[in-house]
């Protein structure tokens, strides 16, 4: 296959994905969509790491979470900054890519190179902003099964992903359990609770504030809505991390004073660390696709109404589960729900609870505990099929 | 005294207190704050109910929590719902205005009649907006003090607050422990930690990145920064309700829907909630009063830095602590770590964790064992000094 350059028709597309960057893969059908329609000429970025042996058995995908992207193991072509999860994949590495064919996909409605909200909607030339249609976690997975099936993989050694990732992740198990030899949702939830869906509603109303967001048509001004969307980021930010890691890191300490300013000013250290947050995140991200994602991730409940065991009857992939105690936004509670649904399936389930205190961003920070239970992972599935 | 009229010299000065409700009260002297100023011709709002009794010894003050305001057993008149703790305070109830006079002031920098940034500043004749004074607590609770001394009361009978409200009462314990013969901090804290003062800065910058606040400015224009103040509150609100409360109100039921839209409206009840709790919010709250008494309440640190048992050496009060299960801005450990601080001042304290749902906000809610307690308070230190 020849992978198609991101599409640059229209003045007015501003995709974040540098010229050149990645690889690109332009699905050869269109993509059927929860919502009924089917979407036309659709785009996936994705980078690979390693190479695919010659039974195409060794190929393990990474879902990312909400904010990150396709770069897991290579610098950011944007911010310049290692992979997300470089300290787990690369030669000799954990996920060793010198045995192992590494592949992340930007999901779909994502801004750095898979067709979403800032593509540009082929009936009118322009971005489709919030033309795009509305999606979910299930079609982003659809979106991955694509670039599976045009890479000609049968069965992946394993689908392993945080967070959102470990929606996806839920998703590939209950939808394609077949294809999945070994599944590793982390730090995640079958389905978003209202207080989830709360703090991304107040994203969202953070973002359609902004003046500058102009109804989602920014893309036709020479604005960009980084105010709302920054602010979004910062109320998210604060549900990433634990009391006890904003204790540690910050107390109630001053940044750069001795006392108060008695002003506006970020005086606390956790300002400080908030506003940039906020104000870096802009450069990297885009403001519909945070909509859409969100809304996404709102929208998932993997049991459909039924009991969430029903979604996994027969399945032979191999389970690991692992949550962390101090993360708030998806709490122990919800992986042992996972859990018990998979145990109700009869399923081959691992579980663990990692001690740690840095909130929900555990699963992407020096964790050791975690990085055993993974490594261990790791080597028994690689066992289990002669890999390693 | 003669309670002046609020000031409506400048026709940019925009109270949210309706003409002629309620009682104001020009304070006789400039007030020393916290930043080494003293603000001239401050004026305190307040309500009053029942009659202070002849050797003035049946007064118990009530300090309100952040968005609430001096209309606590009466109907508020902007809203016209009834006080905010109007089932705990009237003729014949627990906190009896038969027996006791009730009064409670508005927060010096609130919107509803005291002295706040939307007061006009005697120097420019415009509102102040940002040239406010950055106050604290203990600036609230001194504005509170001289109110108390123009009553001619020297010794008040109790102090009765939540959240914010408990941060004055133990501002009042701290500072006048001589003038309060009883002291009850519910659901609240002793300092505001990292996460506290996080939340509150998300909510400020929501405010700043509306261009309708205009630098502070939105007095003098057609405008009110609504939509940022908004976004605030929805983000504070979340943190008011428990993961039990949004799952038992709310869990993913949809809103007048069947099924999902595949849009942005608010599909889920959740949703419409926080829409509704954003938008009814700014009729009666102002904009910048919301930046400046949060950032009052992220300066709280009652310890100032020492250890916080030092604040209450030789106290006499009496002292009740409340705390709720599932608040998680003001948790139980808050609530105990001022106990202990308590217990080695050597004080008379009482202190009950109530099992409760929901989360914060249950101290202003029908919370019977909550109720129990208080009403057992009540009646003790009541009895202690034959008033009943």
């Amino acid at each position: 296959m020849t992978p198609p350059k991101a599409s640059t028709a229209s003045p007015a597309y501003k995709s974040l994905l540098p010229e050149g960057a990645g690889q690109l893969l332009k699905l050869a059908t269109p993509l059927p969509l929860d919502n009924g329609q089917a979407l036309p000429d659709v785009t996936i970025a994705y980078e690979s790491y390693g190479a695919l042996n010659a039974d195409k058995s060794n190929a393990i995908l990474i879902c990312h979470p909400l904010t990150a992207d396709q770069f897991v193991a290579s610098d950011h072509p944007v911010t310049g900054k290692p992979g997300w999860w470089a300290t787990l994949i690369g030669p000799g590495k954990m996920i060793d890519t010198d045995t192992y064919f590494v592949i992340c996909t930007n999901v779909l409605g994502g801004c750095m190179g898979s067709t979403g909200p800032s593509s540009v909607n082929p009936e009118t030339g322009n971005p489709f902003a919030l033309d795009f249609p509305v999606i979910t976690l299930a079609d982003m997975v659809r979106a991955q099964v694509a670039v599976i099936d045009a890479l000609g993989i049968e069965m992946l050694h394993a689908v392993i992903g945080g967070s959102m990732g470990g929606m996806q992740v839920l998703e590939w198990a209950a939808g394609y359990g077949e294809r999945v030899f070994a599944a590793a949702p982390i730090a995640t939830a079958a389905r978003h609770t209202p207080q989830n869906i709360a703090f991304h509603e107040v994203g969202r109303q953070a973002v359609m504030a902004d003046p500058d967001w102009a109804d989602g048509k920014y893309a036709l001004t020479d604005q960009r809505p980084t105010k709302g969307l920054a602010v979004a980021r910062m109320a998210a930010h604060v549900t990433y991390l634990s009391e006890q890691a904003l204790n540690h890191k910050f107390g109630r300490d001053f940044q750069d004073r001795d006392a108060a300013s008695f002003s506006f000013d970020a005086d606390f250290k956790v300002e400080s660390y908030l506003r940039h947050q906020g104000k870096s995140f802009v450069d990297r991200f885009d403001a519909n696709s945070y909509l859409y994602i969100t809304r996404a991730m709102d929208y998932f409940d993997l049991s459909r109404g039924e009991p969430l065991a029903a979604r996994f009857v027969d399945t032979k992939t191999k389970f690991l589960l692992a949550s962390f105690t101090s993360d708030w936004l998806y709490p122990t509670d919800e992986s042992k729900r996972i859990v018990r649904a998979l145990h109700g399936a009869g399923a081959d389930v691992s579980f663990t609870e990692i001690e740690s205190d840095k909130g929900h961003d555990a699963f992407l920070l020096d964790e050791p505990g975690f990085f055993d239970v993974l490594n261990g992972f790791v080597q028994s599935i690689g066992k289990a099929r002669g890999l390693i």
